[in-house]
């Protein structure tokens, strides 16, 4: 039997239909429509015989036994954020249930192939991203501090799991699912403008990008604005302006496609009739090579900290979050490329900026790799999130290939 | 009898004891503790037997009557901001009552001599500043706008005025107090660094700075920090980043004292995984010609729309206040130049950024001038407002020389 494309791409309007609105996907997790969305996703996977359980950390797997309990993973999450769109996360879960289809008719592989939906992927009700994948790969260290969470309805973290049978301090137990993988694959839309600006319906992921997350605060003093001559400022904009500009010149310096955002200033006293006393600037950098990484950092630092002393400032840097480059396989992204180059004839290599759960996987020891497909104006997040029929359909069959390279190559 | 202005000194230390606390003066019109500070200012003025009058705006007038109905006038205001300095305003009202009663006990003048206690001059519980000195200088015109003004227990405006005896509708009938004036004399605190940094006590005042102020908006693109390519993002802030740092070039072309600000940005999403999408910038400029400041402005604007090309923006301007600078008497300039180099050997001139009750008066026609007495690191609307006692007694001496030169000169 055939794979079907565009039965993929049916499902995902199902799924629309079934868990969103007007206003987009509401599957958040540890919500009833994200156990909704679990319960129809079990109801498309049951007729294929596949084994279903769900784990300590709520991820939800389906297992075709092969000849060996060595097993190929394929993943998704179904879970969306609110006001979400239609791809983000599905896309990856519906894809490997339409392969698992072609594979559970096509009878018995070597390899045990495994579709897993992760649990908690977006972290949009806690503020807590890839729970169930970090779980599962063993870097969840943060139990203490997720036990102090609550939602926005001030609902402790550890309750609203109970309710979806999740014992938080067990949910590092999900680790032993990992046991016996051979390799990880994940298809994703991009969440970027990078494949559609050349045209290109697939690209393959090289991993994902370290990130180096800083609020950095400039400090002068607030001044009248009428009564205060130019020369006697010390203007906290000022500093936060020079470092804003500066920070694309870093990029381009330190180039292997860094990228450096300061996503937000808030300025103090921030009236019409004052200097600017403090301005607070969120530093975001990314790269996909440590060293190049640490080189982005260390440059915006020394930048403001001239840009402080040229504008009689003071400057503090307060970490916000970082995380290191995540490399994928290099072995799965030759065949990913093979995959992608015999449906669509191109094939590109990128980086990914987001994180996903496949970073979990891959930090856990396990070879990965990522299929993007091209994301609609790079948007994602809202519902106007959207990726052509055409290139949807191209995706599975492109994590189709990919299956059946790896299950040779990995059996 | 001779002049004490120690005295002065003293009495705005009382004042502060009795209308002030741990946070500083509170003073605000139109409350409890305003009306105290008016009583007990009436107290203070009552054995020089002055007449007494509080108009239709409420602002509270003392006059010594002297051979003519011509009268020179003495202002300041008595109310403050909440948590306010122990200067700002009633230094002013102090140094006319020390001058006031220099005038009685000499005996009568041709003039007559007039003290008034503006009412609201800072607008800080409904936001409308030079409420008494624009209702008798003929400028408010605001009255339907007053009507719907609420504090911020959402009590309406002409409820709370006439709770003091004010009836909204009738304010502007204060008009007439201002018939028969020849000039007007306003001391105060500069408010500013440029006497502290010029090491000087006094300065004479020029005008007030017009003001154009404005709501700059920068519209780009949201797009993911992580994955949109630098090359591909169409950055808001960049946008003000460029402007506030262009400012200070365009100040300096034009000159003249001119000052620009940028007092705040407010950037939309504003959080740090995103590029900014939307950058809203006040936009604060001031010069004392009429020329000069709409050569900043129109400069500010050109720059504004060569950042958006550059940047791939769009730039939206929206005009908040604007006023037009008001040029001070230059007779009376003169006369009080002379009276600063009689008490402290240098006089320096310069503009006032912030408005003043003045400025009001010197739009009715009236001619004005203004002394200014330095400020402590510039600081004012704070309880640490500041000024050296030897300073205070400084002004006050110039004041009373101001007005013996205006009473001759105006006679």
């Amino acid at each position: 039997m055939a794979l079907s494309p565009d039965r993929t791409v049916a499902e995902l309007r199902e799924l629309q239909e079934l868990t969103g609105d007007e206003n987009g996907a509401q599957r958040v997790a540890w919500t009833e429509t994200w156990e909704q969305a679990r319960a129809w996703l079990s109801e498309k996977v049951a007729p294929m015989g596949a084994e279903e359980e769900i784990d300590q950390a709520g991820n939800q797997w389906f297992t075709l036994p092969g000849q060996s309990e060595r097993a190929l993973l394929l993943g998704g999450h179904i879970d969306s954020v609110p006001n979400g769109g239609w791809l983000d996360g599905c896309l990856n879960v519906l894809a490997g249930v339409e392969v698992l289809r072609r594979i559970a008719e096509n009878g018995t592989s070597e390899l045990s192939v495994r579709l897993v939906n992760w649990a908690d992927e977006e972290g949009a009700r806690f503020g807590r991203s890839l729970f169930g994948s970090s779980a599962a790969g063993g870097s969840m260290a943060d139990q203490d501090e997720l036990r102090g969470r609550r939602d926005a309805d001030g609902i402790a973290l550890p309750d609203a799991l109970a309710e979806h049978g999740v014992d938080l301090d067990r949910a590092v137990e999900a680790r032993r699912e990992l046991e016996g993988a051979v390799a990880y694959l994940e298809l994703h839309i991009e969440q970027g403008p990078v494949l559609e600006s050349l045209d290109l319906p697939l690209g393959v992921v090289l991993g994902t990008f370290g990130v180096e997350r800083h609020l950095v605060t400039f400090q002068g003093q607030a001044a009248h604005a009428g009564s205060t001559p130019m020369d006697q400022r010390r203007d906290a904009l000022a500093g936060a302006a020079k470092l804003e500009l500066e920070l694309r010149e870093i990029a381009r310096r330190v180039g292997g496609g860094a990228v450096c955002t300061m996503g937000g200033v808030v300025t103090r006293p921030g009236i019409v009739t004052s200097v600017v006393e403090t301005a607070e600037c969120l530093l975001d950098q990314r790269h996909l090579e440590a060293t190049q990484l640490a080189e982005l950092l260390s440059n915006a630092e020394a930048a403001s900290r001239r840009f402080a002393d040229e504008e009689g400032l003071e400057v503090a840097w307060d970490k916000i979050w970082s995380i290191e480059p995540i490399p994928f396989d290099e072995r799965l992204i030759e065949l990913a490329d093979e995959a992608v180059r015999e449906v669509s004839g191109t094939s590109h290599r990128l980086p990914s900026g987001p994180l996903h759960d496949a970073a979990e996987v891959a930090r856990a020891g396990i070879p990965t790799v990522m299929l993007f497909v091209q994301s609609l104006r790079g948007l994602s997040h809202t519902r106007l999130e959207d990726t052509k029929e055409e290139h949807l359909e191209l995706a599975v069959l492109a994590l189709d290939r990919l299956t059946t390279k790896a299950l040779t190559a990995f059996a």
